[in-house]
């Protein structure tokens, strides 16, 4: 029997599993979860020692743990570092989840769970494509370090300094990560370019405590009004962010990167309607696949201020927040924009009010080089696993481990998502294909093997 | 002894009854306290039966009930009819209060507490009143109506109805309504003028979920930033309503009443200090007394949507949401300001957004005749009680029931208030001042004295 005809007839036994782990909700952003993201991580080293890991450890860190994991089969063959994150995003608004989004389901030929796709699936696929080979031919083809967080979701503030105190452990070849999404259904892709972050709170101050709009407005500048005067003069009427020196550093899209780009746009239609908006919308002289993939990006994210309960509360409000963020290519470098970001909005802030500008996160922009062993590797096992060669492309979100990475070790990444862009990552209802799930077991199985025959780098 | 003599020896008392009402969490706001809201009506019922009416009842209404005490004195003595709210604002933000909402403690000379001022012991100092002349002379020297709604936070629904229902137990030469403010300290006042309210709620929806902002940001239009653009274009660099038809009714100002206004302007750094705002803000070409009560105004009074919680959730938000209000004066119309704001608002809308605009509230603006029996036996019971003349002033707030009983009713309002200008009204830390309790008893009995003189109308 091969792996793949164990991992085949393991399928049921596999998504029994992957609904355990879905069970745990690991929400790395709130405090009162602090014990159920432990949870996942003892649940991921538990699953790692069956799957046949010699070496296998959880790791506290100032923030949640690391898990570490690492089977060295043989000291000249090739070693591939797989990273995931077992921490899940907070759930809310919870009333327009269809189903609990800690009680997984299959619905509709697909996993319904907070974290299904992002990143627990996609991780455990990894998992169980080592558990394969431990049962039917007692070990991996090649050496397998596994590296799996839990603060991936709120800007994996430990994993910098983790890396570096594990870096001898951490020697590799190349890194295999799976957290992206796929180009559409049976349309695998690797990702070869990805968006920066960063995320900035802005907090708009006027009167010392909430005044009665009757005995004051009029009279008193509104900080929720201050703020959305600022929040509206973020962007041109072409949708180009207004941010003096945003686009300074952007490189330019050659021809025939837009010429690539041009052949995945796909249909409009099909796209806003996995959006579920009315209408496209974006910077001025780019197509949607460019403004998502090569350009930056502004979106306000959250706001609050005042009465936000029922009926009317006349309430003149003291102060007014917002979450923004920006979407980075290179060469931008979040620090930079961040301060380029803090003193436009400070200079938008009318008389009357303090602002505040704070960065909450950063993620530098990375592009992949496609011309590696495990980037042919990741090609080959794709091809083989969903009858189709992939497609390269660049994502909109930021993976910001894959800089880490590059930083702290000296690794390039391959980014072999399994995830379809309509798996609601981040919004109510998340899923993840059950079919994506059994074929990114059988693609992690095959990425290991045409590695073991083309795989060393240098 | 004198009802004046009575009062002074049973201060604490008073006192002690105001406290004991403000323990009762009468928010009627909010569905879970409707059965406090209903204890308070009960409280009030009970107090003015010890004071001596003989005819009190609680009527249910489709909302909170109506507190009705009527003592007839006389046929032909005239009739006054005293309203007040036993109901209460939110009390949120529960974590700006020193001392809990609904635990009254005296400090620094003042009563705080939620509904201290609004309007519970402005109230309260009326039934007290009655209750020294039962005492003393055995009965007051007026026909009294006592009218006291749980609806005044909330708009009113109810009343219009139930006072059409008894406009004959009503019947009456004049209102008396404290609930408002002095000029200031020592510095009694009788508000002529009181703006009305359009309250307006706005919805933007964009995507039919939250989405991912790196996956969906930059291609589909986010909701906040365009709620943000539409509400950052309500006023216009001047301070002014940019609501095309705003301003067509508002009457012009006469050179009297602006002299009239400019003597009542004081200081401004004891404004902004009282506001606790840094800046003088407003509709250029008026000052800030002409702003406040004889200008209309706009404001934000509330705003959300997306991620508001700790951390950074990079979420493109299915929808965003803000609460706005606008104060009127003569002639505006809240119904045709509800119809030019929810025009002006959805043709804002850019593509890609739905927005729905509602009306949660409206109250007409009203300006009182100086010169009739009511308005002089205030006068001069708020000269007797506070050593000096009160002033005439507008007031920036709304009291709708003002224009309801003159609709309903027929009846013209004195506005005799007890409040400071830095009580909190809607904020944390509501206060009433002690001296201005025991005074403002001092002064209703007065009031019923001088009416009793002079106070038959017609």
């Amino acid at each position: 029997m091969t792996p793949h005809e164990y991992a085949r007839m393991e399928a049921d036994g596999a998504l029994e599993r992957l609904l355990e782990f879905l069970r745990i909700p690991s929400v790395s952003a709130v405090a009162d979860h602090a014990a159920d993201v432990r949870r996942a991580a003892e649940w991921v080293a538990a699953r790692a020692r069956r799957a046949g890991f010699p070496e296998v450890r959880v790791d506290d860190t100032p923030g949640h743990p690391v898990v570490f994991a690492r089977w060295q089969v043989a000291p000249d063959a090739p070693t591939v570092l797989v990273y995931g994150h077992y921490d899940v995003q907070p759930a809310d608004p919870l009333e327009l989840w269809r189903t609990p989004p800690f009680e997984p389901v299959v619905r509709d030929g697909a996993i319904v769970a907070r974290g299904a796709s992002d990143d627990k699936g996609q991780l455990l696929a990894h998992i169980e494509a080592v558990a394969a080979y431990h049962e039917v031919a007692g070990a991996p083809p090649v050496n397998v370090v596994l590296v799996v967080e839990g603060e991936e979701e709120v800007g994996s503030p430990s994993l910098a300094a983790w890396l570096r105190r594990h870096r001898r452990s951490l020697s590799a070849d190349a890194a295999l990560i799976s957290d992206t999404a796929m180009a559409g259904p049976g349309r695998p892709s690797l990702v070869v370019g990805l968006r920066g972050l960063a995320y900035m709170e802005i907090t708009v101050r006027g009167p010392n405590r909430d005044l009665h709009s009757g005995q004051f407005g009029g009279a008193v500048r509104n900080p929720a009004s201050a703020l959305c005067a600022i929040l509206a003069s973020l962007h041109d009427a072409e949708g180009r962010v207004a941010v003096p020196g945003f686009y300074d550093r952007v490189r330019a899209l050659s021809a025939a990167e837009r010429a690539e780009m041009a052949r995945l746009q796909g249909d409009d239609h099909a796209f806003l309607e996995a959006a579920g908006a009315a209408a496209d919308w974006g910077e001025a002289g780019y197509s949607r696949v460019e403004r998502l993939g090569a350009r930056p990006t502004l979106d306000v994210n959250g706001l609050w201020s005042g009465w936000t309960g029922e009926g009317a509360k006349t309430v003149l409000p003291a102060r007014a927040s917002a979450k923004v963020s920006m979407r980075l290519v290179p060469d931008q470098d979040p620090d930079e924009i961040g301060r380029l970001f803090s003193a436009f909005v400070r200079r938008l802030a009318p008389s009357g009010v303090d602002v505040d500008v704070s960065a909450l996160h950063g993620a530098r922009p990375a592009v992949a080089d496609r011309d590696t062993p495990a980037m042919r590797a990741a090609a080959a096992a794709l091809h083989q696993a969903f009858g189709t060669a992939p497609v390269f492309t660049r994502e909109g979100g930021s993976i910001p481990v894959v800089a880490l990475l590059e930083t702290e070790l000296g690794l390039g990444s391959v980014l072999m998502g399994f995830g379809l862009p309509d798996d609601n990552l981040h919004a109510p209802n998340e899923k993840f294909d059950v079919d994506n799930y059994q074929r990114g077991i059988q693609a992690s199985i095959a990425f290991l093997e045409a590695f073991a025959r083309g795989g060393r780098s240098g």
